[in-house]
This record gives C-alpha cells, structure tokens and sequence, in this order.
C-alpha cells in the first residue's frame, strides 16, 4: 500500500523534547527538561465555583459553537490587562487561539511559502521551529549576546534577505535561554523593520512572569506602523491545559488570520475561554501571578546557588530574571547529548541544546527549567549533574 | 507596507455560512442555516457534578500540559462505544483532535501538497473544502443519489486520477444532503479503493444521529486493509463547545498525524477532555443520545411535514434518517442566493447550496438544518419560506 503522504512530512518529526518527556514520565527521574509551570500553583479550588458560575450563567452558549475570533468579555480582559503592558488595543486585534502554539501554527499559514525566508534568533524555541517547519521555509539564525538579538546581525540578515517574511522573537526571557532583549535593542528592533519592511512576531508566553529587575515593554509597545503581530497565552499565567492563548494585530493581519483558524478548529473551547474570562472576574489574577512570580524567583535563586556550588567554574549560564528556564555553555568539545546520556543514569533529565538551533550545531549546551521541581529535588538534581558535569571536565 | 502574506491565502476565504451565520444573530431570524446542536438538550447540571469531580480527581493533571495524543480514559472509552458501531481499535489507533475539523485540516497537513488531486462526494462539507484548499489540491466531484456516491463515477475519478491522494465521504446523513451510503456502496467503495490503491477519509460526526431505518456499518468496519481514516466528534452527541474529535486509523497513518497534531497546539484541552470521560463514567452517554434522536426525529418530520403543505409540488427535498440536514433542490433556473435574499427579508435564513460544490455551480439548491429550531419556529418559518418559493414558481 502505497501511502502518498505529502512533501512537509519529510520536514516535520516528532520534536526531541517529547521524547525526552516521555522518559521524564517516571516519577524517579527529577525533571529540569519540560517547560510546565508549577502545578500545585494552579488555582483548583476557585475553579470549582468558575465552573459552576460558567453553567449556571451560560450553560447553553459554553457547550455551544461559538464564534472564529473568540468569546468578546474575554478579549476586553485581555485587552485591558495588556494595555498594563504598554499595548493598546480593541476587541477588534484580538483572535483567541488554543494556546500560543496555535498561533504558531497560523503565523505559518498566513506567511510561508515553501523556500521563503524567516528570521529567528539563535537558539529559539523548540515547538515554533516545528510549527514553522510544516511550512518548509529557510530559517535564518540571528546570534545573540544578554541583551538579546545583536542588532547589527539582524541588519545583515534583512540586508541580505529583502523578502525574509517575518523576523520571530521571544524579547523576555527567551525559550531557551531565558534572556531578555534590552530596550535599545527593542527600539532598533523597530527601526530595522520599519527601514526593512519586515513584519515582526512578537512571541511573549513569559513576560509577565518577572520575578527580578525592571520591565520592559513589550516590543508591540513601540510598533509605529502596526507591523508587529502579538501573540501571548494563559499558560504560563493561569493554566497550560486549557489550551488558551491569543493573537494581538492590526485587523488587515487578522483578516488574513480569522480565515485560517476557522478552517483549522472552527474556534477555541469555549467552555475554557469563559472559564478564564469568569475567572478574573471572580478572583484577582494579579495576585495569582504574584504567588507564581514568588515560588518561581525562589526556585530559579536556589538553582543557581546550586549551580554555582556543583557545577564546574568553566561553564557558562544565563541569569535570567523571570521565565522558566536557565541556559548552559559547556566547553565547545562537550556534547550535551553524552552529558544527558549520563545524567539520566542519575535519573536527572534537561534538553540538549542543538534542537533550538534551527539549522543544526552548537551541541555544547543545554536548557533546565526550575519552575516545576521542588526545592529538595533543584538541590539533589543538579548535585547529580554537577557530579557527571565534574567528571566531564577532569 | 507590502505584507508578503503566503500564496494559500488566495484560496481560503472566510466561508459564506460564516458570513450567514452573523445574520442569524438577530434572534428575530428563524435560522435554518447554521449546523448547530439543539443547546437545551445539553446535560447542564450533569456537567456541574462532572467539573467538581474533574477538579477534585485530577485537578493538577487536568489544567497542566498533556500528551498529544491525548487522554489515555477517553481514547478508551472511544475504543469501546465504537466497538458497537462494529470498529475494532485499541487506544493507539486514536488521538483526539480539536473538534473533527481539526482532523480534517491535519489530513490536509498529513496528504496534500499543492495541485494533488482529492476526490470528494458534490456536493460535500463545506468545511472541509475549506480545510483542505489551505493545501491548494484539486477537487474531483463524483455525483450523488440518494444512496450516496454513484460508483461508477467514483471509479471512472479513479481511474482518471491514479494519484489522488484520499477519498473523502461523509457516508451517514451526509453534510450537506441528508443522504446515506447504502450497503452495497460501502462494501463496493472499499473494492474500489484496494483495487486503485487510494486511502479513504470517512468523516462520521452524524452517524450516531440516526433517528430511522436500519443501522448500517461505517465504511471502516469493511476496511480489509487499513486504508480508511475514520474521524468523529462528541460534537453532535455531547456539546460541540468542547471541540473534541478524534481521528481512528493505522498506526503508519498515526505516526504522520501526531508530530503535526504536536505543532498545531500541542494537545487538545485535557480539563474538556478529561471533562468527556468522566461524564461517561458518571453518566449514561447512550440514553442521552436517544434523547438527542427522539427530538431530531421529530423536527425532522414536522419540517418535512411543513415542506409538503408549504413547497411547490415540483420541489425535490432528500428524507434524511437522521443527522441534521435536509437538503433541496429547485428548477435550475432558480437562484437559491435570490431565494436567500427575498427569505431573509422575511427573517428566515438557510444555507444557499452552491458553496457546497467545490467547483462551483449548481445554484439551484440549499441546505435547511432541522435540529437547531422549537416547533413553532420550525412551522412558521417554513411557511414564510414556503411563500418565497411559490411567487418564485409563479
């Protein structure tokens, strides 16, 4: 039987990180791998009575279909908490999508033909690149230092590729490196793509979990020319499991959007989407934040107190002040894959770091994530891998 | 600012019912248009004490990010109630998707690549058309009668498009038709598709719909070698604001889907989908379906009841038994848009049939939906319908 399978199958394969989460499912191995918020965070109690409020309150139009853009008192929240941010906004920019990585999805559908031209940092998030990669297009990698992407190596890029299709950002506490693009950077960010017509995507599921130094606005901030195309998500921020996330753009992007998602999942669960809506309605999300950004500065200092203590001097890592994950530079004749060979005989599990390297190479690193472990097992975990780290480096 | 949005978006338009649907807002409108569940049928308090337990049993597990292919309880339970629709699967020949739509744009994702060849029933679901135009593919129509696809054409399509890459049937109370595959069809759709070597697309979101005349099996039960992907939904038998399908197939098919369904959106939202599986241990999901029927099948025969009394005797209209559509037929040289526009005057809306037809054409037809309107309105609307097409056969 002869299957006929179309071209994109050969660009698109199960993502590393899955399979690496499938072994991480035994509750031995202490996990630095996944990118999960704290679970024992999430609000279960209120919950109950949200639900209850949903169905007594709109019992019939939560289990109904509902419309492609998204549940309207749901997008006036977010509307109104971005604009918190530094982002204006209507109801009319704003598409709800099943969280961040469907907007992805959609980016790639609105913008990429088969050869063209995206730019990215270098390395960038795992699930964007495959979401991408469907779509079969030339990924151009832009190096950066801890202030983000470096400036005059974007300006290369667009200079040397005039029809790139976007340029693709994570400006807070970049997956997976957790760096922060500067504000300079961010305001020369906006100029490039003014001087070089290029839309940018704007990816933020972490912003608003700074736990440590000054906020920055959001990139969107400084759109002069409604080029950047937004997109955040309640993951990071409420509940990953509900799959709520959303897209904030100029209505001749969306146009182009609303189409896509329609004939993608007709709209978002709207049982979920007026769940988060009658959440912050009834409780202060504000204060929920609070209580992740509390637990996930504590979990991210006692790593790196950690880290300091175990791993060997030589090794570089980023400090990141919010987010989830911490990245890791070992010697350039260190592979991260051996490493991580090793460290799961420890049962300690994290990512080897070429696959967010859209075109391969720089096996010498790897990502942790401390927001889903406990302190006991940050502080075992990376004694064990400092322990096979020391080794590595004799 | 030039946009430089991808090719595909010159062949996906925001569909028509979308555009009708917004008409049918104004709750003044007697809508036969959408293809919506009748909402006061959904068990409402049931789910009150489902979501307690939900949140009590699994709280963490149902607001964190989950497996792809999705919960391991419910692709149990699918495994089981479509063992009595004569399907023999075990949980990993399923994943459950956002809604069937979904299913059907990761087929395209899985089949299509630009000017490939899909042969499809004229007409067909105009969803999935516009699911599958993301792909740009060629749309092969094989002809209907009241027994579904004419297997003479269906092998002539073949036979003329020897790399066509699926087959896409709605056998059971077709959308948009009403109309029902017969036996003897499936057992010869099958014949055809091993001897010309072609994968089949059943979608089968009504099949469980059925309020009249005998069961017959789906096209997958007579699948001898695994070349049939069967796709279904709580949509018509739970609540469609869950947006949970799923798609049944051979694990060589699966492997395709599931690294697409992974970029798309990860997963498909757990707390819902945890949500389906616990209201069927907690409740009896078979006796809210007959629920579901005895009212189908009552608005089905008092709208067919209407059409009788109301219709010019020259009008022919299909008799569904079951699922949600009636569909209709004018003298060709009637415009089902004139109708449309001189009906909605009237505050009475359905569904002009030529969207439906992938190539165009054919626009003396509708589709009237049946399951979304109470008895009065069903009565009256007709009536005024009824008036609109008499002074058009004048």
């Amino acid at each position: 039987m002869n299957h006929k399978f179309a071209k994109r199958n050969n660009y698109v394969k199960a993502s590393e990180i899955r399979e690496i989460l499938k072994v991480t499912e035994n509750p031995e191995i202490i996990s630095f791998a996944g990118g999960l918020p704290a679970a024992e965070l999430f609000p279960i109690e209120e919950l109950k009575k949200v639900c209850i409020e949903v169905l007594d309150k709109e019992g019939e139009a939560s289990l109904q279909y509902s419309t492609t853009e998204g549940y309207i008192p749901l997008r006036k929240a977010i509307c109104k908490r971005m604009k918190n941010l530094g982002i204006d906004s209507t109801i009319e920019n704003i598409i709800i999508t099943a969280g961040s990585q469907q907007a992805l999805d959609l980016s790639g559908k609105v913008f990429i033909d088969e050869g063209d031209t995206i730019i990215c940092e270098s390395p960038t998030y795992l699930a964007a690149l495959n979401a991408f990669k469907a779509y079969i297009p030339n990924f151009i990698e832009v190096s950066m230092d801890d202030d983000g992407m470096i400036m005059e190596d974007l300006e290369k890029a667009l200079k040397e590729n005039p029809n790139a299709k976007f340029i693709y950002t994570i400006p807070d506490f970049q997956n997976p490196t957790g760096r922060t693009m500067s504000l300079v950077r961010r305001l020369k960010l906006i100029e490039l793509a003014n001087k070089y017509d290029v839309t940018i995507i704007e990816d933020n599921p972490y912003g608003e979990v700074r736990f440590a130094g000054e906020k920055i606005p959001p990139v969107k901030h400084f759109d002069t020319e409604g080029r950047v195309i937004y997109i955040s998500t309640f993951s990071k921020i409420f509940a990953p499991g509900l799959r709520i996330g959303w897209i904030c753009a100029d209505t001749d992007f969306l146009e182009r959007y609303v189409p896509f998602k329609q004939n993608v999942d007709l709209h978002t669960n709207i049982f979920s989407q007026i769940m988060a809506s009658k959440y912050m309605e009834m409780y202060d999300i504000e204060k929920h934040i609070d209580k992740i950004r509390d637990v996930y500065r504590h979990r991210r200092e006692l790593m790196i107190q950690c880290i300091k203590e175990e791993f060997p001097k030589e090794i570089k890592y980023t400090l990141p002040d919010g987010g989830l994950f911490i990245w890791v530079e070992l010697a350039t004749h260190i592979d991260s894959i051996d490493i991580f060979n090793k460290s799961i005989k420890n049962n300690v599990a994290f990512v080897p770091g070429h696959s967010f390297f859209p075109n391969g190479g720089c096996k010498n690193t790897f990502r942790l994530n401390y927001s889903n472990m406990p302190d006991e097992r940050i502080v075992e975990g990376i004694k064990r891998l400092g322990k096979v780290l020391r080794d590595a480096y004799i």
